[in-house]
């Protein structure tokens, strides 16, 4: 798809200005872009770049002198950032799957399928599940039973959507995503050493091997509208209730979600973080890759936790973490610098053990 | 299906009290739970919760007085967390696939299957690879070449086995599981900086750059009755010797199991665990979240390690571990307090070091 | 295959003694092989083993008396471990994969196969998509819309490759691996606390919920030659540029590389390494299992990091770090040593104290 200067402005709700006929075939970066490229340049700061490519227009910061940079167009947005949503919309070339239902697609003819939807090759749609409409379902996915997609999903190859999984409107999923695997809950015939060690906080008392008895998933994943799912992430069953994701939370490559967890809405999960059983995850919560939250606990609205962030304990509302165990940033980073002077600090005791001896011998 | 309240009790060794003849359609918790619905209350302090929901039945703690709750009939269980494992397998919905061979499914003519075989849509089963009696084989899943599944083998969707891999007796793997990736071992052609910063701790001298060659994997995968593996997980193939995973060993999803490593009977890995290659991990071992073990080390049998711990060092047999590197859980409890108030000590020691010196000046 | 002493001892460039036409079937460790297997015994530790097999010839160490050892021929190789990599790729048993196109593969008309390329059953094979000569399609394997593999692929099952994915030769797969997801990029209307919180060092202010506008991944992945992908590993798409990864780089199982990121030559990245976006990493970078580096940063050539290291900051060239936040190893392990001491400190501190108000109260 190519567009003019003006619709891609009048799309952003942005402002055009110059030769605003000019037609844009891809958006890139100032110092590689040719002359049909639209130049994207939200700092000043990458100004130079615009000189070592062939770009005659690009999207440009706020109160930018787009004529003194020798464009000849210029589309300006309040908040590029945000733009960006909208102009790479537009641009996206997307995986070109073929529309219509291919003809290896094996639909079980209980299964419900909304207008307009495609389904890709190899894939299989399972016994009474519903597919909203416009939907695309990619190659090799694998849609169970009873299972309810919404309208206008978006699904790559190779995703599996278990048995009574629930998914609101507009969900994506990347490939290898996986959604309602059995969650990983087993039982010892006897009190087992964790939870002897959990309760004396290390200690596992006598130990007597068992085996693992299996807890089996009665639940399912209840998942809200706008929800995004990375490659091979995964999500589990509930047990007795279902597993739940709020409205509109995004969730990265390698996630992995536990049997019994609710997670609010607006939430960020990059990619390998890990969240453990039951645990109750608060709205608008910004985890960075790698965090880690531990089963039963909870973490309020608004949380931010850097990257490998490890949060052994409930989080209050608003707070940002840091750290193995996350503690609030500012907390972290003074034990963090106050541990860089250890090394130099024990000398200093050992000097003054020293001194004050020999006060004492002197005395 | 649907049971009454006598069939559950007898399956669970239970014992049921009140109307025992009450038929149960699902097990719900107890604020959730509908008319049919046996709630789930081994636990007193959610009790509250019976009256919120129209539970005639439920499932209770010892001791606990049915019929002041309200309730038609009990079942209650000498330890509750266990009664579960037996109750969640009798109401599992399961997945609904079909029995038998379905006509898509690619089985080489040398393979063999045993009796009552389920080989889902889209499967393909190798040359001379041997499936157990009562097997399911779901969808998309790819058996290799001289593989061998015990009986009772449970393949969700997307399981990869690769060539020569062999598995116990009632295997179950979530969709996506891989057995057989090649293990990542490289080598240069001379001694490269990561083998000089092992011997020196720290110092890999002069670098130069150089290719990595492949070292290919010679050895399988073995693996013991009644394993269990969770979406998306990963064992990798051995150098030489087979890797190796005992009887009854429960790994959860996105686990990395390494090359050569050897891994003992009835251990539990929860999600993202990494294990690295050569390393033996004893019985009974349970490991939480994103746990890590370092490569050719040892973890004694009954270790415990608390999430996220990173094993850099041998843990000897029965220890309960914490932290980064991880230490026992005690060690590193103490640790982290006295992290806690270093901030203060540094203001006590600079403190010291003033009242010192004017003892020193006024000496 | 079965080769005699005399060919292996040839391919790998190294020398032979005694009956150099015995004809080896298999590589083994000392102690269990059979009387056809060669015995792998390139550390003169690990003799003792052979007493206990059957070899009759085994890999050496430089210098070693073979015949005291009881063997009747032997090779000695000047560095045993890389020696392995030319002996176990004449070994490889390999997956078993048939030759040629499968009935069952759809391959569009558009794409483009070179000479003796095999593509396995129920492979996918889009518009205009290019496959090298001689390169293996595993069963499964999507190959998305205009993307290019170069010659000598080789993917085993369930492979994703996205649209507009260009990859150099030699390139392999592991089952599940994923390159082309869609970088996870999101951006709110206004400001989010995310980017105040960066800003202030762990204040966000005031929050307002909002929610998060996609940005789409415009750019590609480009691949280099000789490159290594283990399994249910994910690389995405870069948002405006293409996601880099250079030449000779191997990138182990659950390995995670966001949008923008790029990656040098010759890096090797053990499992379960997270790379945020937009962060470049140099030539030559060995990064240990679950090892972590935050986005926007650069990790100079020749870097180690070992085990579950966290780089939150710009690694110079050549150093070796470990930790969270890693820093240089020798400084880690001073802080570490430190931590150790510190309950102990307290202690002294606190006699310190009570010494110096006594002098104190005594001057």
């Amino acid at each position: 798809m190519t567009y003019s200067v003006l619709e891609i402005a009048k799309a952003l709700d942005a402002e055009a200005f110059g030769n605003t006929d000019l037609i844009v075939e891809r958006v890139s970066e100032p110092a590689s872009a040719g002359p049909n490229d639209l130049a994207l340049l939200t700092n000043p700061k990458f100004a130079d770049g615009l000189a070592q490519g062939q770009a005659r227009v690009a999207l440009l910061w706020p109160g930018a002198d787009w004529q003194s940079l020798g464009l000849e167009a210029a589309i300006i947005a309040t908040r590029g950032r945000f733009a960006m949503s909208g102009l790479t919309t537009m641009m996206d070339p997307g995986q070109h799957f073929a529309d219509g239902v291919h003809p290896t697609a094996l639909i079980d003819e209980t299964a419900q399928l909304g207008a307009s939807v495609s389904v890709g090759p190899y894939a299989i749609i399972g016994p009474r599940a519903q597919i909203g409409a416009n939907s695309v379902i990619g190659p090799f996915c694998h849609i169970g039973a009873d299972s309810v997609l919404g309208e206008g999903a978006y699904l790559r190859d190779h995703v599996s959507i278990g048995a009574r999984v629930t998914i609101g409107a507009r969900f994506r999923a990347q490939p290898g995503a996986r959604i309602g695997a059995d969650g990983m809950s087993f039982v010892t015939p006897e009190e087992s050493g964790v939870e002897k060690a959990r309760e004396s906080l290390g200690d596992q008392g006598e130990v007597t091997s068992q085996n693992w008895a299996r807890i089996h998933s009665l639940g399912a994943v209840a998942v809200g509208d706008d929800v995004e799912m990375g490659a091979n992430a995964c999500i589990d069953y509930g047990t007795i209730r279902d597993t739940r994701i709020g409205n509109g939370t995004k969730i990265d490559n390698l996630v992995h979600i536990a049997h019994n967890v609710t997670v609010g809405n607006d939430c960020l999960f990059a990619a390998q973080v890990g969240i453990a059983g039951s645990t109750t995850i608060g709205d608008n919560v910004v985890f960075g890759g790698q965090v880690g939250v531990t089963d039963n606990t909870t973490v309020g609205s608004n949380v931010i936790a850097g990257g490998a962030s490890k949060i052994l304990n409930k989080v209050p509302a608003g707070q940002v973490v840091l750290g193995y165990p996350a503690v609030k940033m500012d907390l972290n980073l003074d034990m963090y610098k106050s541990l860089r002077r250890l090394p130099r600090l024990i000398k200093q005791v050992a000097e003054l053990q020293k001194s004050v001896s020999k006060d004492g011998s002197s005395g």
